[in-house]
């Protein structure tokens, strides 16, 4: 699977690192629009959930939920949006992005507008990085 | 929680019941512009994954997986993509999505363009209602 983006995103973006955990890496998004948007995808090259063994499946959703509950720490959203899309990479990956009353697409889904990519200095990807990883380790 | 549509979903709406399983109830969506779009949500009226007990979320996973698993099997679409996102509704339901390469929206997000609502007939809701529900319980 030499094509596939997520297989390599890890080794990709070494800035956007911020956790590597027993079935999935976390990794910060490069577009902080939303702040906080973090990817959790698995090490291994799988699709649909229901492909996965059931011990492997709740590892799984305990490690993206473990992630949700330190964005929500850390960020203190009105509410944590999920989603398993992989239509244009299949490879699984979940989007985890907190979203806030305040933020310009409250509360319709992240997709519903376009909107310019926000970027952050390389001081503040390493801030916001540090941040969810020490959140998520005091869980 | 008198307020919540979640809560009283599944009464209001009894042309569109599919299954009631331990954790979840699974309903078709009214709106099949994407064919075989259902909901499976929470009999309880919980919020974030992160505030289930780890043995409640990996059931309700499980379930999420299997009704994944019948629409994937009874609609043969490219992909499943899996949302949970509760801005509006913060009640947990998860939009379980067959996307299709022939699609008009395909690879992008089901919410990344409006559409017209797409209602069916009672005589077809009933049909593809009873398809899930037979392929849900063959698994």
């Amino acid at each position: 699977m030499t094509s596939c983006s997520m297989c390599t995103k890890w080794e990709d973006e070494p800035g956007l690192q911020i956790a590597e955990l027993e079935q999935c890496r976390v990794m910060l998004n490069r577009d902080q629009f939303f702040p906080g948007y973090c990817f959790v995808f698995t090490k291994e090259h799988v699709t649909e959930l229901f492909h996965l063994d059931p011990e492997v499946r709740n590892s799984v959703m305990a490690e993206v939920s473990r992630v949700a509950e330190a964005l929500y720490t850390a960020f203190a959203p009105a509410k944590i949006n999920y989603e398993l899309l992989g239509n244009m990479v299949p490879h699984m990956h979940w989007h985890l992005v907190p979203r806030f009353t305040t933020d310009p697409l409250w509360p319709r889904p992240i997709w519903s507008e376009a909107h310019d990519p926000v970027e952050l200095t390389s001081a503040e990807y390493a801030g916001r990085v540090a941040l969810i990883r020490k959140t998520l380790e005091a869980l």
